[in-house]
Order: structure tokens, then C-alpha cells, then sequence
């Protein structure tokens, strides 16, 4: 029997009753902060219909509403029409969330939450300004177990091993590197909950999710015990007998909690609080002292050993021949007059990469942006709105695959017909932030913030900006958006190290009328050491040409035009070996000197 | 009589035994935090005998110790030579003076300072590694007070008004506006100690200390009271009638204590712990608030009003007239053979300066460094170690002006014979990265630390860099290094805003072989507003030639050739007109197209 949304609206307000609670707030979210949960956890899309990957709804007695970003609204609009949920669209001036509940509830008022779903950092923001109107939270209430009948298990499927040909590294080594970080710390121990920590630090992978390629776990690393708990359903007894081989003890994913409430007495907990969920640390017991630092995890999984670098260099390849036979298709079907949308686009792309070696999943949902749909920088296609391609305008293409040896992620953006001259200029100023980032080279320590301004700056200069970072980490056959390092605008003190792999990609977003964004991943090497010091450079991951029909060669000046050329010649050298006859005519027109 | 080093230490040793501290810190600052003390305040140099602008020294019961940076290892090896103090270079390795201090005296000890002498957030970092070792700290013990006889009085100098026409806006005004800033914070008040926020508040200025034209003096605003604090003798009739029309009291500068130890209860106090003293701090009651926050005069001051910057366009012309008829001199000197030593030339260069009208000192000891003196970032000619020019290397000469109505910083390198290619790459790398951040554009909000690479970034491509900032702040008639705002690598969360001025100084540095370092000023100016937002750019203000000789043109692109032919346009123009034939002409050639 499935209930309609205002029905359970309804019957969440009758829990709410129940449990006293005079708000109640849902992140959407999973117990390992994940970019995508696995349907179980699928709270958010649950009690709203509305499945965009971001949002926060809040229930009180009069009111329900969701919170969610300009990617969203118009889905938003749609999915809640004739919910009775209102959105609130998050731009300066809406009411927040904390403003909103205090305004409903009023001082003295209870909000709730199920701490499982909330980092203990967000969690603390609520709080801060909670506590100062005198509303209590209660933080271990989970409304929608009592009320969600048939919801999904939680995720069973196998798990796989990675081998060490592949991460370079054993679990034993990685663990015995983070139990050096930890004693560095202070701390006896550290409790992981995100899944990409996890799979990194056992050399496993899973299929719970989309897109990221984790399996959903906890993780507690001392000295002397290594464990993950996992659902024993999800483990072969090879990979059982494997991780025990590397001081490994596995345990049931139910476990972690009365794991953790038996820590002795004194022991010195690490906790990363922007990847702990609030459940799990209130779960420590009060006889530990607690360090909080980023997990030590976070930056060694950034740093890519040689075996992983050498992996990526291997599944660009087979991406970019993807990518070429999918660019190809598509240009005899336009050729043709055969009817294109953005949907099967889409599709089409993902089917190239899927005959792929290796190829596991996609890295995310492909946004195929055709003209005013390219303006929005996180479209992605649905069946209501697929735009049908035409023989002219732009189309942006923004996808990516998972592959056991690299994880990738790329965008171009190619003109189906006769450019306008502006298209031509935005395209060409776009490439020489593009390349004027990847040819960069810069001292040790520099931060991703300090060399932001080089993807920007040919368009600063035309009075043109992207409010969206220049780049992402990405990991290696893990998420695709993967910190701790990035290069944005915003200030962040990570500095960038050899090993490092991160996005490239600036654009420009006309309203109404296209996007262009070029995006190539980069990985940090070492450069040279001169009586100046050390200095890093980055190399150009990515293959797949881009569109030379767009650019307006004089715009380029001789070194932007090699490094084009060079690239182009790269990009057919390592893919024409993989392509048939044909193919390798068509790369070679593509990838032609200017 | 005069003691000498040794008997001075003794002194204070005997002091430190009478007031049972085992360890006593000696900042060299003055009640202020200024970066130049008055006399009276030269604590540090007086009982070393080092006169170096920047150390600390501790006195221990076996050891007496002074810390300074790599600008002053010469000179303080020298003037500490036979004083028995020991030299400790501030290098990573060596030992940090809390550390030494925990050495020397251990756990349990007492340590000793003026707290006069100490911001508060000085202290707090002090204190936060004493109080993990049980050292406790005095804070409020001037030793020197009862040792140091014939000590200089507290300077008694006339201050002088800066006019409305020159200030562009009334103390009255300033004072309103300082007032809504502090309703804006919460504070009903605030204490001012830097002597260049008080001087811009109040519109006067000083003569109590080289190279700021500053007056001794605290100030404490509100919105009923408006009291700087400044002895008597400084004050004309008219100034304190003037002062007083705009709704100022005045009170003598020793009455500051008194003042703040009655302020009533609950009084809400906005302090600025970087530019408040311990001692100071610690003068307000326990009955009232301590908002700590940034003053609000230091944004309202960095951000010129159009007098203001018109009045900076006028000193930049007078300051590059002086410096036109000073290389002008040089030229002749060079020429005739006739002896020119680094301090005859930064002699000359500060008399061609004080011929100009307005002139009132120099904005800071000229850094008139000859061939491998260049390398040292903050070289001042010593009598002992000046170099005497020759027809050949580079000289680098970094030096400014206080007018009534501005203040100049500016640094040009020339050569004075056959320069090798290696000079001239190197001096076009950096002509080329001060161009770049010249003629940048950049979105409103951006911060300096997001455009610092611009200077960097033709330095970086040939694996070169300088480690010191791009850009300081500049005060109007003030302070030569101003905050808040700089651009530099490391991170500074302030945005850039219209009006405020900053210099713009890469440079490069071969040990033992010269340095190469060229600065302009720029202004911020609103520059444009598109469909992507407000952006803004830089009017650069200093007017002085770029040495053509040691430019290979062929590395400058066509558009930074064609700033600086339009720039040496603009210095010809602004400059000629207030120069006699012979001079015209030698600029006129110095300006030439290239």
C-alpha cells in the first residue's frame, strides 16, 4: 500500500505529537554524509517527492517547507506541486531555516532530528543558533522508521577487492601509515564514517550507490584493532580471508555503536566532525577525550602513488575513446537529421563508456546542456524538459566515468552550427583560462585559492565571472568530488602537493542563450628545484579533443596555440591506437593543428 | 653619566632579582605599537646598543639573549659584539623565545614584562605557551623605568591641523561615522592606541617620530564623548578651539588610565586586541564588556575619499618631479666620474625631495642598495657599509615622501653600465608581473591574496619567486604600511574596495649578484558593472620612468608594451610641465617609446 506525500506528511505530524517535538528537520542524508544515499536512506524524497540531490525540509504544526538551491528550483516547483510543502528558495533574503523554525515555534520551542543523518559541525551550527532563542534539539529522533512501511533495506550488495596492481598499496601498509598519523595527533584511535575513507583505507569497493563506488560501513583504527563493520552478507569469504591477512577483524555494521560505547576508559579518540555523523559521536562515551582534527585518512587518500597516477593515465584513454566514439555518433546523427535529445544523448554516452574495460559506473549524472539549458552549471536532463538538439546553438557535455583504475571527469562544449561571434570569444576565453591553469607552475605550498585567478582572468578582463569553483579533488576509482584540496575563489589553507588530482574547468553561463565550460583534470607533479626552492607544475590527464571550430585563433597567443597543438597531437597519439579506420580519420580532423 | 651595556643589564638584573622574575621580555615598542617609537621608548636599543627596527630581547638570570630577523643578522652581530647579549637569529631551528625562556627558568618560574609594550593578542600568544608550563607571567613591570636616567621626556612636539580641503571630510564627521560603526557592533565605545588611527580621526598630525607624521597621543570615542588624549604642550590655542567646535574634549595624555577605570558599569567596550596594549586593556574595568573586534577607523581610513586620492595624483607629481631631477643628478655624477656612495645618493635623494612643496619627511629610510646590496630585501646604507657606485650593475633604490596631501612609496631599479641578459630577463620577468597586477580587472569582493599571483606569475614560469609581499596598504599623510587590506600569498580575508591605495612590488633576488625590484602605487576604482556583476580595476599613481636599457622588449607582449609606452606618456606629461629644458629633455628620452 503506498501512501500519498500529503499523507505522510500527516502521519510524520502525528509522530512529531507523539514525541513532543514542535519542529522537525530532515537532511536528506545518509549516516555516512554521503553525496548520494542508497535508497533506505532516501528520507528527503520519501516524505516530499522531490528527488534532487540537495535539500532540507522542515515540518512544524502549521507548516512544511524545502530548502534548496537555484540547481533545484524548478524540479522543486514541479515534484512539490500539490504536496502542500512550500519551497523556499536558498538566495539572499529567503528565510533560513533556523530563522524560519524560530519564527514558527517561537522560544522555548523543540526541534528534532535524527542525529545519524546531521554532522556533528552542522549540527553545531543549528545549535549555535538555537541555544541563543532557548530551543532545545533533540538529536535522537528518528520520526521516519515508526512510519515508513516497506522502505528498502539497507544495501546487501558484494563488495569487490582492489588489488594492490591497483591501489599500489596494501591495507596493511595504509593502515599502518594512518596509526602513524594518529599517534602523531595525540590519538590512540579514529572511528571513519564516510564510505570513500573506508574503501580506501581496505582496498574495497561496492555497487549501494550511484555514481560513487563505496559500500556502505563504519571503520574504527587503533594500533591494535583494524575493523570495519560491515553487513556480513556483503563479504565473499575470499575477501574476508584477504583483509584478515592484513590484521584485519571484521564486524556486523549494527556493531559499531555498542563497539564504541565499550572504549576504555582514557582513550583518545580522533574524530573528523565534518565526517562524523552526530549520532555516532554522541555515542563515545564521556570517559574518552576526544581530538578533533580532518581525518588523517582525508589527505593521504589525496596524494596518489605512483600506481594510481599511472592508472588514471590508463583510463583516459579508454575514456577518451569513449568520449570519441560518442562525439562521432553524434555528429552523423545530427548529420542525418536523426532526432537527438539531451536524454538520449545521455544515454548514447553512457552506453560508449559502458563497452569500456574497467568501466564500472558513470562518476555522476552527465549534464548534457544543449543552448539555454548549457546556462545552467548543474543541469541535468530529464524526460519533461530534454531539449531535442538542432544544427546550431552549443551543446555542453559534463560526464565522467568510474573505472577500477581511475575515476574521470570532463566537459566540452561543441557548436552543432554556425557560431555567433560571441560564442566564438566566450569559447576561446574559456580555453585560455582553461590552459593558462594547466601550464602553471608554482612553488611548493601554494593553495589551490592563490592560482584560482589564472582559469578567470582572460574573462575578468572582458568583465565576465563563473560563480562556481575552478576545481574539484577527485579520487582514484572513488567519489568524484573528493577534498581536501580544490582550487576556488574561497580561501582554503590546504596546500597542493604532488600526487594531487584536481578539475579544471571555467565557463561562461549566458542566460537564456548557452554555456561553455571546458574541463580537463590535472594531476600535481613535481616541476624543478632552483635556488629559489621547489616548484610544482601540473599534467594534463585528460584526452579528448576540444572543439577548434569555436575558437578565435588570434585570440591565442603563440604559447596558448602550442600548447593547444601539443595537446591535440597527445590526444591522438594515445587514442588513435584504440580506434578503428575511421575513427582515426575523424580524430585526426578534430585534433588538426590551428 | 653615562653606563655602558654590560653595567645596564647588571642593572636590570639586579631588578629582576629585587622583583623576583626570573625571566623579563623586552618588545622595543612603544605604548602604541608603532613601527617607529619615540625616543623615550627606545627600550630595546638602550640596553643593547642594537638600533635596529625590529627584535626582542630576554634577560635571564644567566643569559641575556636578542631575537631579530635576516634584515638585521649584520647589524646586530656587529652592535652586540662585547655586550655580552647573544644573538639569535629567527630562522626555523632556532630557538624560540618561549621556548628559551622555559629552558632557562623552567617550570614554576616568573616571567617579567611591560605590558605596556605588548598588544594583547602579543601577550595571549605568549601566554598561551607559558600557562602549558606553569610560568607564570607579571605583566605589568617596567623595569627600565627605575635604571634608565636621562631618559628622553615623552615628545612634547607642536601637532599641526590637516585642513577639510585636504582630508576631505570634518573630525566631526569622521567621529559620526566612527560612532555607527560602533552602534553596528554593539559597543556603546572604544579606546584607540594606534597613533595613525587616532591622527586620521581627529585630522591632525605630528612630528614625534621618523617618517610617520604621527603624534603621541590615545584617543576614547563615544557618542557623547570624544576625548583625545595628548599631552598639553603639543596643542596650539587655535587647534584646541578648532578641535573643540567639533564637539571634542581634550584631555592630557596621562589621564588615559584614570579616564577608562571610571567608565560605568556595563559600559560596552569595543577593543582591538592587535592595536590595544595589555596595559591598556587591562586599565577597563571588570564591570564592563569587551567587544573585540577590528576598529572600525582602520577600514574607514584605508578607503580614500576623492579629496583624498586627488591630493595622492598631486604628491605623486612633486614626488616623481624630485626623483626626476635626482636620477638626473646621478646620471651626471656617474658620468664625471664623480664618487656617489649608496648614502650620498639616498642623501641627495631625500634633499631633491624636501624642495618640494608639501614635503613634510620621508615616508621611511630609503633602501638604496648598490649591485649585491640589492639582494637584501631591506638593505639601508650604514656609514660603515655603504658601497660606493660603479659604472656597471644594477641599483636598486625603494624610497617615498610624506606630503601634506600624500604619501609616496615607490622602488626603481636602474643600471649604471653594460647590464648582462640575465639582468635583463630578470628585469623584464618583474616588469612584467608589475604590469600584470596593474592593469588587472577583478569582480567586486575579491581579496589581495587572490590577484598576488599576477605579480608572481612570470617569475613562476621561470621558477623564481620572492618571499615577501606583493603589496602593503598606504595611508593619506600617514603611515607608509597600512592596513587592513594588502595583497600578498598568504591569505587576508579583506576585500578590496574603491579607494583604497596599495603598492605593487615584485621583485628578484640573487644572493650576492643584485636585486631587481620595481613598485608603483594603485588606487582601486570602480571600473565597470555587466550582466556578471561590479568589477573593479587599479589607476596606478606613481610617476616615475622604468629603466628601457634593461627591458628585452621581445618578452613583453604587445599590450604590456603598450602600458608602458602610454604610462612613460603620462609620466612625460604630468612631470614636464614643472621641469626646466635641460631636464625635459632627459626625460623626454627616459620616456621614449620602446
Amino acid at each position: 500500500m503506498n501512501t500519498t506525500i500529503s499523507e505522510r506528511v500527516t502521519l510524520l505530524g502525528e509522530q512529531m505529537k507523539k514525541h513532543q517535538i514542535d519542529a522537525y528537520i530532515l537532511s536528506g542524508s545518509d549516516p555516512h554524509l554521503s553525496e548520494y544515499p542508497a535508497d533506505c536512506w532516501k528520507v528527503r524524497e520519501w516524505i516530499s517527492g522531490f528527488n534532487g540531490s540537495a535539500g532540507t525540509i522542515v515540518i512544524t504544526a502549521g507548516k512544511a517547507g524545502l530548502w534548496t538551491d537555484l540547481r533545484y528550483f524548478l524540479q522543486a516547483e514541479e515534484q512539490l506541486a500539490g504536496t502542500g510543502i512550500e519551497l523556499y528558495k536558498q538566495l539572499p533574503g529567503t528565510i533560513t531555516i533556523p530563522q524560519f523554525i524560530v519564527q514558527e515555534i517561537g522560544k522555548g520551542g523543540t526541534a528534532g532530528l535524527n542525529g545519524e543523518t546531521f554532522s556533528v559541525a552542522e549540527f553545531r551550527k543549528l545549535d549555535a543558533v538555537f541555544s541563543r532563542k532557548n530551543i532545545r534539539i533533540k538529536t535522537s529522533v528518528d520520526l521516519i522508521k515508526e512510519i515508513w512501511n516497506n522502505r528498502p533495506e539497507i544495501p546487501t550488495n558484494k563488495i569487490f577487492e582492489l588489488p594492490v596492481e591497483i591501489t599500489g598499496m596494501s591495507t596493511g601498509d595504509k593502515l599502518d601509515l594512518i596509526n602513524n598519523k594518529l599517534r602523531e595527533t595525540g590519538a590512540d584511535c579514529t572511528i571513519l564514517g564516510a564510505l570513500d575513507d573506508i574503501a580506501w583505507t581496505f582496498n574495497i569497493r561496492g555497487n549501494d550507490v550511484p555514481y560513487n563506488p563505496v559500500a556502505v560501513s563504519y571503520a574504527f583504527i587503533s594500533e591494535e584493532e583494524r575493523i570495519p563493520f560491515i553487513l556480513p552478507q556483503k563479504l565473499t569469504q575470499d575477501i574476508s580471508e584477504n583483509l584478515k591477512k592484513e590484521g584485519v577483524i571484521l564486524a556486523d555494521y549494527s556493531r559499531i555503536g555498542n563497539y564504541l560505547a565499550r572504549l576504555p576508559e582514557k582513550t583518545r579518540v580522533l574524530v573528523d566532525v565534518n565526517k562524523t555523523n552526530k549520532a555516532l559521536y554522541d555515542g563515545i562515551p564521556e570517559h574518552c577525550r576526544i581530538i578533533e582534527e580532518m581525518s588523517p585518512v582525508i589527505l593521504l587518500k589525496s596524494i596518489k602513488n605512483e600506481t594510481e597516477t599511472e592508472g588514471f593515465r590508463k583510463a583516459v584513454i579508454r575514456d577518451g575513446v569513449a568520449l570519441t566514439r560518442f562525439n562521432w555518433w553524434l555528429e552523423q546523427q545530427m548529420t542525418c537529421g536523426n532526432p537527438v535529445t539531451e536524454l538520449t544523448a545521455s544515454e548514447k554516452l553512457t552506453a560508449f563508456r559502458s563497452e569500456q574495460s574497467l568501466y564500472i559506473m558513470d562518476s555522476f549524472q552527465s549534464i548534457i546542456g544543449y543552448a539555454e539549458h548549457g546556462a545552467f552549471v548543474h543541469y541535468a536532463p530529464r524526460q519533461e524538459s530534454a531539449s531535442t538538439l538542432r544544427p546550431e546553438n552549443l551543446l555542453l557535455m559534463d560526464s565522467g566515468g568510474q573505472y577500477l583504475d581511475g575515476t574521470t571527469d570532463i566537459t566540452r562544449t561543441i557548436s552543432l552550427g554556425e557560431p555567433t561571434e560571441q560564442m566564438k570569444k566566450d569559447f576561446t576565453r574559456v580555453l585560455k583560462g582553461m590552459i593558462s591553469l594547466a601550464k602553471s607552475r608554482f612553488p611548493a605550498g601554494t593553495r589551490g585559492s592563490q592560482l584560482d585567478i589564472l582559469a578567470r582572468k582572460a574573462l575578468w578582463d572582458a568583465g565576465i565571472n563563473y560563480l562556481h569553483g575552478t576545481g574539484h579533488g577527485i579520487g582514484h576509482c572513488l567519489n568524484v568530488h573528493e577534498g581536501p584540496q580544490n582550487i576556488r575563489m574561497e580561501e582554503n589553507p590546504v596546500r597542493l602537493q604532488p600526487g594531487m588530482v584536481l578539475s579544471d574547468e571555467p565557463g561562461i553561463y549566458r542566460t537564456g542563450e548557452y554555456g561553455i565550460r571546458i574541463e580537463n583534470m590535472l594531476l600535481v607533479r613535481e616541476d624543478s628545484e632552483t635556488e629559489f626552492g621547489k616548484f610544482y607544475s601540473f599534467e594534463t590527464l585528460t584526452l579528448c579533443p576540444i572543439d577548434t571550430s569555436l575558437i578565435l585563433v588570434n585570440m591565442l597567443s603563440a604559447r596558448e596555440q602550442a600548447w593547444l597543438n601539443k595537446y591535440h597531437q597527445k590526444v591522438y597519439d594515445k587514442l588513435s591506437p584504440f580506434l578503428n579506420e575511421e575513427e582515426q580519420k575523424w580524430l585526426k580532423e578534430k585534433t588538426k593543428e590551428i
